[in-house]
């Protein structure tokens, strides 16, 4: 099928952050490990340059540029534009498609998105299908399992193997021309939206052309970044799995709070195509709170949510694992079937003979060290010795609570065969012979 | 049996707060109904001078009476003295044996006890017997179904039918000769312990004879009185239930803080017989911690505890019913008993025709509406249309999640005959006739 003849990651030419002189036939440099003679040549430097290199001398600019007051409230508005360009743009419309938009909304989501310098649409949202398609393994661009460092930044600061990362279908994102169209001019919408309008802005706006293009630009740049590249890390990182643990995504506020609501990461992975993260009111998810107000503009449609039915079921299902794991690490007694079977008439004979033995529901237990503990008094539970103790035990002298049962199956030590004394007794009529039953 | 026999509760001529006059044969004023004219008939009215009449004139006094610093410490140490005497000595070694003690220690609590003015050891644990034995029934002496203020004091300051309690065994207090020593000379002990002991030890330590009557005698005695009653109102009424919630106790860390750590009470109504109430050890149990000393300085001995497995069990017990409960609210699915049989033949044949039928591990669901939002492209899973996609939807193409696996049985329409398509294949091999079987 189509899908599968596209290019790997990052081997088009098009695309940012990518090696113009791959070949996809001759030997990749991370066919060999890293060595002391070797290691600069698996570091990305164009990456390096981009990523940290350009925040750094950023920061060192700031030192001789004053931060002025609507400068600063300009880059916090634009941090959060363009951060929802990647959250609410990239990530839930185009990569998971959790809702449709009307095109004005997709332009500006395309233009803010690629303010935020994380590549094009169709790059980021590859990368991201296949790190939902093969979560933790090695064809996930971003595992955590190589480190948390790694799935941050590692995986673009060192070079990558095109072919490891997992193929998936981009067919739809083949077919929307704000993509496609976002995809060729790359280059001219990265300049434009990630320094140009935020330089504009302030400059005409207030004259404070260095600030703009300092605080609003490149500063703005590096914390937007980072703070989605924690989607990749930290929400892989801490946190709940309350509805699968067989994967690493967790749900954090922590990682919710830096990330524009993606920090219900754990319900994300289990419900990807949830325009929703996190799905009670008072959890933080201003992403999800700008889709709907969108909706309700007629911007956006068809958000999907998951039936809460289905989310229900899968809670329940991952309580039961965790209950399960804790059950099989306890003592529940011998199970009855490894038990040796004894007559009923063995039974009363050996507990005349002074054996601490009682009957319930077709077991017999050994009771003798507990008769003095017994919470009900020596007497009563002595009643009960050598007689089937069933309705005594359930209610007919006591109610025992779930820890006497508990406690009882502790102390089996057989199977009277034929089960209680009452079948004992019906299949001795039957059979007509006599049965050494106890009259109370 | 002995305690049979025993006089019913609060009907012995030895016991406080009973009515001298009390004749079984005669019927008792509790049997006719609270009107106008006889409620005054109904109220305890000792009871409610002793428990709520010596206390207000109490706090009248206190306002001419001076609080002098070390009367202030002793009335708190008396506090903690007299508590103890009731959790440590009365409740958790004579009413439930949970552990055993030397004479001295056992003479300690008994006189410390009888300081918080709540009846004799004998009087006292008969009573708390019946409560755990008859928990929330009419037997139940202070049983909270009846109120929160019924079970904190209602069951004092009014008349309570003797023939109603629960009747419990109690030969071993009756064999104790600390707790018959008490029982007899209860007056005594009382008015020595709960009012004179005190007085005379702020007046001959420094000479505030009225502070130590009134604050560390009368007003204490309030306080002990109304944070023990608390055992019966609040740990019944607010917190968690970890092990059993078919009864009333609750565990709460404030009823803990109130009770000197008896507000653990839904595991002491499991595990009565635990000389803890509290198991972790940052819960609040100071009773426990005292026993615990004294068994380090040979005064208590024979300390028991439930085994960790044993109360592990009762918590994923409880948790089960709670998870069952949740379980039994949601939808899942049809289930397969309910579904109409299909041949596969007739299957493939519907699917060929247009249907958007997919066969998954033996059970054919409807798609049709599904495929456009499939998370994982139209083409993939249109690809299953028709075809027995049991390998492919689990981990063949594309391992799907559990919130993949629970939407599917929302879209059951029918079980295919015989089962998967292998072994529909297997049998017309056998039975050797042709099976339209796909070919990929
Ligand atoms: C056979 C093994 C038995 C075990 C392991 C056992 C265990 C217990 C335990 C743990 C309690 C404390 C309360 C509770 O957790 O429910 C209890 C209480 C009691 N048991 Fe048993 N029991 C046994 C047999 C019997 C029998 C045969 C009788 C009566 C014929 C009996 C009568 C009572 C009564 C009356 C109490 C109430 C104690 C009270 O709170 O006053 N028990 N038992
Ligand atoms: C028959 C009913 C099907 C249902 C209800 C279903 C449901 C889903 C769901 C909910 C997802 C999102 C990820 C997840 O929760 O695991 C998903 C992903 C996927 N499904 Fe299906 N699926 C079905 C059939 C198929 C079939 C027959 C195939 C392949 C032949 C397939 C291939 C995939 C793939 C490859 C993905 C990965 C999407 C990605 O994250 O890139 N599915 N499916
Ligand atoms: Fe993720
Ligand atoms: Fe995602
Ligand atoms: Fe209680
Ligand atoms: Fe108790």
């Amino acid at each position: 099928p189509e899908f599968m003849d596209q290019p790997s990651a990052m081997a088009g030419t098009s695309e940012p952050n990518r090696n113009s002189k791959y070949d996809p036939k001759k030997p990749h440099i991370t066919e060999q490990p890293i060595t002391r003679a070797n290691w600069y040549k698996h570091v990305n430097w164009l990456n390096c340059f981009f990523i940290l290199g350009i925040p750094m001398m950023g920061c060192v600019a700031a030192f001789w540029t004053p931060l002025r007051l609507p400068t600063a409230i300009w880059a916090v508005v634009f941090y959060f534009w363009t951060g929802l360009g990647i959250t609410a743009g990239y990530h839930r419309l185009w990569a998971h498609k959790s809702y449709s938009a009307r095109t004005p909304l997709k332009l500006f989501l395309a233009l803010v998105g690629g303010g935020a310098v994380e590549g094009s649409i169709r790059w980021w949202s590859r990368d991201h299908r296949a790190h939902h398609r093969y979560t933790d393994t090695n064809k996930d661009p971003y595992s955590v399992r190589k480190g948390l460092m790694y799935s941050h930044i590692g995986w673009m600061v060192m070079k990558q193997n095109p072919k490891r990362i997992g193929r998936t279908d981009i067919s739809d994102l083949n077919e929307d021309p704000v993509v496609v169209w976002q995809h060729k001019n790359y280059l001219s919408v990265v300049a434009f939206m990630g320094l140009i309008f935020p330089t504009l802005v302030a400059g005409l706006g207030w004259g404070d052309w260095m600030g703009g293009f300092i605080y609003a630009g490149i500063l703005r740049i590096f914390f937007v970044q980072q703070a989605t590249f924690c989607v990749n890390s930290l929400a892989h990182w801490i946190g709940e799995q309350p509805f699968d643990d067989r994967n690493s995504p967790r749900d954090h506020v922590i990682t919710a709070f830096v990330t524009l609501g993606e920090g219900y990461h754990n319900f994300h992975h289990e419900f990807p195509s949830d325009y929703r993260n996190a799905i009670q009111w008072h959890q933080y998810d201003p992403t999800k709170w700008c889709i709907w107000v969108w909706s309700k503009l007629g911007l956006a449609y068809n958000l999907k949510q998951f039936r809460s039915n289905e989310i229900e079921k899968g809670r329940v299902q991952q309580l039961q694992k965790k209950l399960d794991q804790k059950r099989s690490k306890l003592d529940w007694g011998i199970p009855l079937d490894q038990l040796p079977v004894i007559e009923w008439e063995d039974y009363v004979e050996q507990a005349k003979n002074g054996r601490g033995l009682i009957a319930v529901a077709g077991v017999v237990h050994d009771i003798t060290d507990f008769i003095a503990e017994h919470p009900g008094g020596k007497a009563i539970i002595k009643s009960g010795l050598g007689k089937d103790a069933t309705a005594m035990f359930n209610g007919g002298v006591y109610m025992h609570s779930n820890a006497a049962h508990n406690l009882l199956s502790t102390m089996r030590v057989g199977v009277i065969r034929g089960g209680c004394e009452v079948e004992i007794w019906k299949r001795a009529q039957r059979e007509n012979k006599d049965v050494n039953y106890v009259k109370d």
